[in-house]
């Protein structure tokens, strides 16, 4: 079995100290160049590296990877391979970059066809999302959701502790950091409303979210444990679950939210393979009562994951309005993936899986306008006097993930997105 | 603009007087014939035609529809060329097998390597699913079980008269016919039990439903309009939506069906176009009150498809348990479609839009088990004697649809699948 990657490991290429990107992160993305192909990458410090020209030009003969799946416009592929080749792969990668090795480092001629300023290139979807599910497990956001619009006494459904409680979405509609979205129209209605009115939303909310991407499939009947559910996830993502509350509640009774998450969701480009991850596992919550068999864990499945939700308006300075942490999350991702499969429904290589809303346990860390902003009641003060209650046109919504320990510091980079006014 | 096949047109195939598949249905699907590739495929009476084998012997030239689009593992490429390619393609088979053509009915030895008995072959999946969406969209199935499950005196709920009510299912565990799937384990829990119980679900249920599959795709952001619907609808298959009943009681608040619906959903093999179901169009129920400007259509949007769900029990004979008919949809494909993109969602080729169970007005036109034995009151009687509340396991569920006008008869064929027992 391969070793992972030294933690005190240094690159030649030059990685600033609160960089999300060290050697020991080597994550997977999709990238172009103006005018040429969609090809596979990944990056080190600010450097986007080319996985298919590190292929072609040999670096990775003797890992037994076809150099083709390296030139795709997906991951999908590549990321198929399977765990023992991917760790390898990532390895090898390691070890071409590592501080000390002359390889590629001595060769300024064969560089200039492998890396690229991170500034200069367009990052795509890392994957072709084949199914997307959203959980909602998030204690917290659950509980919060509850109190606004049910019973605040009873604020937790009755199932919700005893199911990662979750729904299909949308795959077509997610795209990469940096698309810009348009604000939807639909159908809302007010509580003095004898009829329904259709217009643009006025309540475009983010959710602040992290994503799985499966990296082996299933055949249909059979089902992942969560012993084995780790063994199904290539890696992970920051998610912004863009919503529309207004729309949502008109909607969403009695099958579930629909046009109110279907109208753009974004990713941040990188996937962070779950190795990468590893130094930073946690414990998750207790959960009482305790849960069904199939649900059961053993070890950490948790991540210390920091999580950052900023809003720029136009024109105007970013300003932080949720710090919050994977680690909160309730139910862990093995159990939402045994839990995905218990009755039989296969997953692909690709498959995309929220976590749901991540609020934290304090006003500060909660990962929405709905809960910041409390239904309207406590508007956020921007810094240049405006207040939101939701998101306006033309604010860009900004979610950063990273994990601290040790001086090792392992980032998701960002996931950005401007929202537009709706079409006319 | 190509005219439309002729009624009374006849092919050189033999055709008996109540196949689905006369010349003028030319419907598409993806076939394998044994060791060989899967390719596409029309069908005429019970001869399966090798569309692939067509195209590489030149019989498709003048089209310029690329001969590799014809031998894919789906229809998705071929379904792209669109519509007026489309039908010039249909209209070219009908003139190929017309009775009066010689071409190919005087050439036994190349006809030998084009058509197959419709039982030499194994249908597969027509198309690759995207995305799925699940419509709720007959007023009587929404009546019926609003009545079961929340106010008789208010079942339908505030929104169902305004909103397509959809939701978004799961692609990956859509199968075609004849794929058998087994009964699935969950959680559950009795209303006077504290906790919830795992096991095999004791209420596995059929959906009769069809489905539309879109022929082109939007890009994020844009709308499809009701008049611009159907120019995006390739055309239609039948549709099991099995479900779970007593999984989906217990998981499905807030945020709509998961588990109970994502194990296996059926479909027919052969895609009917909306070209070949023009005949059967028919108005649609007068929709009270008005609906949103979005959703307002014009001309008959519904089809007149006569829908036969049938249950027949390991060594037993069919048993019709429902006979319901398309033309009772209260929201037609046109205003399910437009309200899917109102909000900017893109659709892709190949997506898969459920009607949702087409219950009609009559006790025997019920479209679920949970709607003809009524929750369980109304147990039907089989011929052996045993009774059915759902389905049991080593049941197969068969659904048949057709149209018939002016003596000509244009159908779906079947959609069957066997539940099997729980895996252990």
């Amino acid at each position: 079995m391969a070793k992972e990657t030294d933690v005190y490991m240094k690159s030649w290429i030059e990685v600033s100290g609160n960089s999300d990107f060290p050697l020991q992160n080597i994550p997977f993305g999709i990238f172009k160049t103006p005018g040429g192909p969609a090809r596979a990458a990944t990056r080190i410090g600010d450097t986007v590296v080319d996985l298919h020209a590190m292929a072609m030009k040999g670096f990775f003969d003797g890992l037994n990877i076809d150099h083709d799946l390296f030139g795709r416009d997906t991951l999908n592929a590549l990321i198929a391979i399977g765990k023992p080749a991917g760790r390898a792969l990532r390895l090898r990668i390691a070890e071409i970059f590592e501080q000390s090795n002359p390889e590629l480092r001595d060769h300024p001629g064969i560089q200039k066809d492998i890396l690229f300023p991170a500034g200069s290139v367009q990052m795509q979807m890392p994957v072709h999302v084949g199914d997307y599910t959203d959980f909602y497990s998030s204690i917290e956001h659950a509980t919060n959701v509850g109190i606004m619009f049910r019973d605040p006494a009873n604020a937790l459904l009755p199932n919700w502790k005893h199911i990662p409680v979750g729904y299909h979405g949308r795959s077509s509609s997610i795209v990469v950091s940096g698309t810009n979205i348009h604000r939807p129209k639909g159908q809302t209605k007010a509580d003095t409303a004898e009829f329904p009115e259709f217009g643009p939303s006025r309540q475009v909310d983010f959710e602040l979210e992290m994503a799985f991407i499966t990296g082996r499939k299933t055949e249909l009947g059979q089902s992942v444990s969560t012993e084995d559910a780790e063994d199904h996830i290539f890696g992970m993502v920051l998610f912004n679950d863009l919503s529309a509350r207004d729309i949502q509640k008109w909607e969403y009774v009695p099958l579930g939210p629909f046009l109110a998450k279907n109208f753009g969701s974004v990713i941040s480009p990188w996937i962070v393979t779950l190795d990468a991850l590893e130094p930073f596992r946690v414990p998750g919550p207790t959960q009482e009562p305790t849960v069904l068999s199939y649900l059961r864990t053993e070890g950490d499945h948790n991540f210390d994951v920091q999580l950052d939700v900023l809003i720029q308006p136009e024109n105007q300075p970013e300003q932080l309005v949720c710090h919050s942490n994977y680690k909160y999350m309730y139910w862990n991702l093995a159990q939402q993936l045994a839990h995905q499969t218990v009755n039989g429904c296969n997953i692909n290589v690709g498959d995309m899986y929220g976590s749901g809303t991540i609020s934290g346990p304090t006003p500060d860390s909660l990962g929405s306008m709905l809960e910041i902003a409390w239904k309207g009641t406590r508007p956020v003060k921007m810094a240049d006097g405006s207040e939101r209650k939701f998101i306006n046109d033309n604010d860009t919504i900004i979610m950063r993930g990273y994990c601290i320990k040790d001086n090792l510091r392992i980032g998701f980079g960002e996931v950005k997105t401007k929202i537009l006014p709706a079409t006319s």
